[in-house]
């Protein structure tokens, strides 16, 4: 096995934190000049982006676009052409060759599956330009992708996420959010599992379906809410929750899908009305793949959206404890009271 | 009680992490003007530092200074004009005056201590730049404000590190350190502790005194290592880690301190030379104060540097997963293998 070609999924036994070590992705390219928000470009195409409608032969293999087989496509689902995590890797440990390695940890191979869903053919529109329709076509594009994850019985968990701006993590400024199938539940997963669970096992309820303060509430559509969490780790934070329980992101159904992309488009809308459009993250936090849903009365899924105010220094990573500023009543005031109108072609 | 003035602890049934909400945070001022690398100042002086020799009085009250009642002092340690915790809040829970608040999580108030360490008179001199005797003198700063703290029983871990550079969360470019003493043994701690029991109950050994890999290996010293740890979360994380048993950094003697300031310098000039100049990260992770030595054979503090050269993006907020593109046998072999000369005035 030649190091440096394959990738690691590696833990110690101080920090019991699983790492991924990918060779490849420090290879990645960059179109930002500067690690400061992306200035809006005007240009619907750039000959650079492989991500414009016409490029496609610049990226890594697709695994579907919408429409079908339509050389004008809305969105795309494709392979990273830098992936974190390698498909062709056989998620098995790998065997203790060195058996000094033994004593400092364990290790696996860093198979999985890492996708790219590009949200727009034009490279000038941003995700929350969309209409709530067609925002619902991207969050259908993670729940069909999904779906198709979920066969493979290696696969233990799906991360869908979005980093809008360098600050955020992007590398590429054209509208796009990624997916990582992972071979392990992810420590924080597991961890806010462990929680709901207490929780679940002490009250015999749900903890969010238990939500109830007017104070945290940002805004209520027929089947979600947005709110600011009662303990948020960064300034603004907003959760999106389904009203009604629901383990798993990948069982959302087309009337809610289009629900959710209304008011995912009002949250991110209001953030960058109030916050001068900030790079942010979102994150859809699920439950693991092969859990039912019948043994998860605990879990229940949320989209979190984080605007990046703030770095993570010495005493955050040290203590893994955050500070933040603002208190989550006020910020939840603070974005209820944004005037946002509608905007032309909205549906 | 107030809100807005009074600082509270949460933490919430989802994902059970502890947040400090400190408004007073939000006013603190900078002296960075951009979020790139402080450009390092000639100037032994600047009038606006409250940091440096002479202005004194813009400083919150201090501690104590080395050596002591000098007022051409070579180190202070002062409150935090800022503190993220307040010394005069009492550690008890906040009464659930709102039933609502039950349901959401867990508070209390934020009660604890936020100091600073003011590394050097003089506004040019980097701590790297100190010989390993004024390290030392820093380095012991550390332990007897421990000392001191310990000496509260509601404080139950102190959390010594250092922001060096903006974007690696510095708000004041003079040189300095912080102690942030907190009510709550916080979660990565927890988390650690755990991880190293576990691996003690399996072996009956301590995973870190177990350490014996040439390959991850920078440098070896009277009294202590200097490695990249196997699964190191972030590209050429170091750590530094005393080679006899201690769970306690607090435990530190006068010679180890000198020792200790000098594998801390060489690494900080090899990561200044090899990454050119980086802003970084220090944190020295330690066992819980109120919990004798006797009971933590698991247990062995180490130093840890980080070089701030990537983002926590979507995909580490959601999962606390960390993707590392440098392998740590690639990273120790770099890190060894740059030659530092000695400067003049080490000792």
């Amino acid at each position: 096995m030649e190091k440096g070609k394959m990738g690691e999924i590696r833990k110690d036994w101080v920090t019991n934190r699983w790492v991924i070590f990918s060779p490849a992705r420090a290879k990645r390219p960059s179109d930002f000049k500067s690690k400061s928000p992306a200035t809006p470009t005007q240009q619907q195409y750039q000959q650079s982006c492989p991500f414009c409608l016409g490029n496609e032969h610049d990226c890594a293999p697709e695994i579907f676009r919408v429409p079908p087989d339509d050389p004008k496509w809305n969105l795309r689902v494709i392979q990273n052409m830098y992936p974190a995590l390698s498909r062709a890797d056989v998620p098995v440990p790998v065997p203790a060759q060195e058996e000094s390695y033994s004593s400092l940890g364990q290790v696996m191979t860093g198979f999985g599956f890492h996708d790219v869903v590009v949200e727009t053919p034009l490279h000038s529109v941003q995700l929350s330009d969309l209409s709530p329709t067609q925002i619902a076509h991207v969050l259908r594009a993670y729940t069909t992708r999904i779906q198709h994850l979920i066969t493979n019985h290696s696969i233990k968990y799906v991360q869908v996420f979005k980093n809008h701006g360098a600050s955020a993590g992007a590398s590429m400024s054209h509208s796009h959010s990624q997916m990582m199938a992972l071979p392990i539940v992810p420590p924080a997963v597991a961890a806010r599992l462990d929680s709901m669970k207490d929780y679940f096992n002490r009250t015999g309820k749900c903890s969010i379906c238990e939500f109830n303060s007017n104070d945290l509430l940002i805004h209520a559509s027929p089947h979600f809410i947005s709110i600011v969490p009662y303990a948020a780790t960064f300034p603004f934070e907003m959760w999106i929750i389904p009203l009604t329980h629901s383990p798993h992101f990948h069982e959302l159904d087309a009337d809610k899908a289009v629900d959710l992309g209304g008011i995912l488009k009002l949250m991110l809308r209001k953030m960058a009305l109030q916050l001068n459009n900030p790079p942010f993250n979102f994150m859809i936090q699920t439950s693991p793949l092969q859990d039912g849903a019948s043994e998860l009365p605990h879990s229940h899924w949320f989209l979190q959206i984080i605007p990046q105010l703030s770095v993570a220094a010495g005493f955050e990573i040290g203590t893994g404890c955050y500070i933040n500023p603002v208190f989550p009543e006020d910020a939840a005031k603070v974005l209820r009271e944004v005037n946002v109108l509608p905007l032309e072609g909205d549906d």
